[in-house]
């Protein structure tokens, strides 16, 4: 956390270091803060040098700025339409020195091709709100509820984003619930983005995925890889080369 | 294999030990043989105690025989086109004294509509080809093709006919490539096949998936459980126990 100007800190919030070119991040524990998916979704996606990528939902900025530090993408963009989180985000690209290399938009995704002209990407990464329903939401906390289900954006309205935002075999990543696989594939062909590399990820090995990693290529072929799983825990507390290599600790 | 009859056999022929209830399958080593697929799939399937099945493509009956020893299904039929694998077949159900619970008919699977009512079963099993074109078939030997490549049949006959066949809740088994997995899910939904749950499976832990297990329901909801990843061996020759399980070592 050398070199972060501590000030831009706000009552509440706490910065944790996110061990990638001494990177860090501001967060509020009363608000929504990321999870390993993030995290996950961030050693998943590729961006190559010069390609620009957009992450849609941004939060915090946790993708974006851990983007930036494993991939030589020109341009960052992170979405986010809680002005809450768009300001902690923009506060951590600006403690992080990545004000050139990372923009946050506060903006409603829903409304993305209205602001940006069509296939203006080469990436667009999202860890979007897995649950469909609000159910079991007693007196729902709207911050984290925005997060988590689909109060403001459902996949549909994300998957036709990202497809008008991608160009041509441009490359949507995602984490989402093994449980909407069904749906999430059936919504991705729709609009045109092909699944091409899945990944499952598992608490530990012989437990069912709890997470899954989608790279749908925009205008893809039928061809789709099932990458080894990741497997989170090796023992209780303890995690697997794996989860430390992506942590990069 | 005691108790086998061993002049069922013709010349070429060998007879296989199935370490299930003592049973034993004819296969020619000079056309297709079952391979670990049938297996895995006869361990991944489920049939309860009076459920009928019907295994579509079912070659030497291999996963009949097996269902048989696993379950407590009542009736198992396997429908297979190549009248000599069929022959086959019916001699390894004679020789394991199944003919009561196990039939087996030669007949083109796009037909079965024709043959029988719909919603005639609860379980319908499949390990069908998984190629979908002919590419590099050089001088093709036609029994092998058939079984693997979609020379005869694709895989949308093959959904449409399991869907025809099977009562509403009724689940439908099958394995297959996981590179062919979102064209299989869009088949599947299309023919109100609904996938609940899969298994990938990976020769080793740190490979991509050879194959995936997949049980359709028809007329289910949305929701899918992708289980443990089943990983087939420890280390080069050795298998791991799950799958010494399966083959009931």
């Amino acid at each position: 956390m050398e070199g972060f100007d501590m000030s831009l800190l706000k009552e509440g919030e706490r910065i944790d270091d996110l061990e990638r070119n001494g990177y860090s991040i501001i967060q509020d524990p009363r608000r929504f803060c990321f999870g390993m998916d993030a995290v996950l979704l961030s050693g998943f996606a590729k961006a190559s040098r010069g390609e620009n990528a957009i992450d849609l939902g941004t939060g915090t900025g946790i993708i974006p700025i851990l983007m930036a530090a494993k991939t030589e993408a020109a341009h960052l963009t992170g979405v986010e339409i809680q002005e809450d989180s768009a300001d902690m985000a923009r506060r951590s690209v600006e403690g992080n020195g990545l004000s050139d290399r990372i923009s946050i938009l506060t903006a409603d995704i829903k409304e993305l091709e209205k602001i940006f002209p069509a296939q203006s990407f080469e990436v667009v990464t999202s860890n979007p709100p897995y649950m469909s329903d609000l159910h079991g939401l007693k007196n729902p906390e709207l911050p984290k509820a925005i997060a988590r289900h689909e109060v403001l954006l459902t996949f549909r309205d994300l998957a036709k984003q990202a497809s008008w935002l991608l160009k041509n075999t441009g490359r949507f990543y995602l984490v989402h619930r093994p449980f909407r696989l069904v749906e999430i594939i059936e919504t991705l062909t729709e609009f045109g983005l092909e699944p091409k590399r899945m990944k499952m990820v598992h608490s530990y090995a012989d437990r069912e995925a709890s997470m899954v990693l989608i790279e749908a290529v925009k205008g893809g072929g039928r061809y789709l890889k099932m990458e080894k799983p990741l497997i989170i825990y090796e023992a209780p507390g303890k995690y697997t080369q794996e989860i430390y290599d992506i942590y990069g600790y």
